[in-house]
């Protein structure tokens, strides 16, 4: 049985470390950690068999679940107990389940499967609830994985994380500078998504196993440079108000079509 | 010019009223308000021509849009201004724009128009943040309006008004405690969608102008005595893990193969 370590002072560096991994893309990469919080979403890190650096659980939420946190315990680096007012200094929540993971970012996935499997790009998706309700639409819809922009919202977002139900611990993540030379060099082509009604309207587009829907950026689209390396552009036809439609819904859509 | 009356004490009944107006339902229905909180959300409402009953706005959020808040102030029945401590009692946010309206729910909206307009329909659903985007989603698709049971989430619950993007306020709504007779009297068919590989594939059905999608609870689907009144049951074919699709992108593509 995993020795727990009490931890007690909140000055205590790991206590930093979590707020600044949960708050900052920049420490996260750095260091290849992030942090992911509550019973539901440290089963998924378990199950999907992530490096669980350091398991940090309140005397409570211990007693009240003993027998997953051990067996979490088991696979983790470090265990540690703190106070319930400590783990409020470090939840994201008002009513913390007490029990947080520092994990690493996974180095590596599965290549590109081109022609196998159906893959979605994302140029620089900004809310990170977006991003993780595209992820599990994916997920759902079969998807081999998501392609993302380096400029993108960081996919080890705590945020984009809950959003996903889990989906961005076991979907294969491929993050690159430039999202159309990416897709070219593996034999992939981007259909770009668009509101603009001069383009070809999205239910008329017959796609092929190698196509990829492209989605762009919530306020600003698809970056020209990018536009003009894809090899069409699609719309959903919106019959309603001008407002377009939010970023998760038309990725649903357009994915739902392109596998039609 | 309206006169902006000063609020200094947080013992002041408009405050509490204003909390109270935020996190419960049950306040809302009895008072037939609503509270709504940001410069975009309230021009919104504005724009819409919902009865503004009271404006709130910070000294500092005055100077800044001196303009709106002045054409705001017009047409609400009682303006206030508080100090930005004050503020920060009766927000949602943690950086308050400075801006809160309570507001009139709507009484009425047109009637169902059975045949020319397309609805969707939603049995208790309980997220705001789905019910919004839904909603959102059906304002893009030019659907005439939302047919909710009286057993979901409250549409104006400020999480569900956020994610609506304000199209909450101009969506038609209608709220009944039984979907399907309701549906039955405005000469409407269900067609549940559901998560069930024995029901019609979504894609093979041939929607009428009548047909009205329900999407049932996220957790635990459609009730069954209005699964037995619906005209028929249509499934969304999930290729991927056996997590299902969530209920806002379910709506979305449900949604859009009902008027592709």
């Amino acid at each position: 049985m995993k020795e727990f370590i009490t931890i007690s002072s909140r000055d205590n560096p790991v206590i930093k470390q979590i707020n600044a991994l949960k708050s900052s893309a920049d420490k996260r990469k750095k260091e290849g950690l992030f942090v992911i919080e509550g019973l539901r979403q440290c089963e998924d890190a378990f199950d999907n068999n992530v490096h669980i650096v350091r398991l940090i659980v309140t005397k409570e939420a211990y007693l009240k679940h003993t027998d997953i946190i051990s067996k979490f315990g088991e696979k983790s680096d470090i265990c540690n107990i703190v106070q319930s007012s400590l783990m409020d200094k470090i939840s994201d929540t008002k009513s913390p389940q007490g029990i947080i993971m520092i994990v690493k970012i996974p180095e590596k996935f599965d290549d590109i499967k081109s022609g196998e499997k159906r893959y979605i790009a994302l140029e620089n998706i900004q809310d990170p609830s977006n991003l993780g309700a595209i992820t599990r639409t994916a997920e759902a819809l079969g998807f081999g994985g998501i392609i993302l922009s380096s400029g993108g919202c960081d996919p080890y977002n705590p945020k984009a994380l809950r959003a996903s139900m889990g989906t961005l611990l076991r979907m294969p993540l491929f993050i690159t500078d430039d999202i159309a030379d990416f897709c070219l060099s593996k034999g992939l082509n981007l259909v770009a998504c668009v509101v603009d009604n001069t383009a070809e309207d999205i239910k008329n587009h017959k796609f092929s196993k190698t196509d990829v829907v492209l989605i762009g950026n919530e306020a600003n689209g698809i970056k020209d440079e990018t536009l003009k390396k894809c090899k069409t552009k699609v719309t959903i036809k919106m019959t309603g108000s001008a407002e377009s439609l939010n970023a998760a819904a038309a990725a649903a859509i357009a994915m739902w079509e392109s596998i039609r």
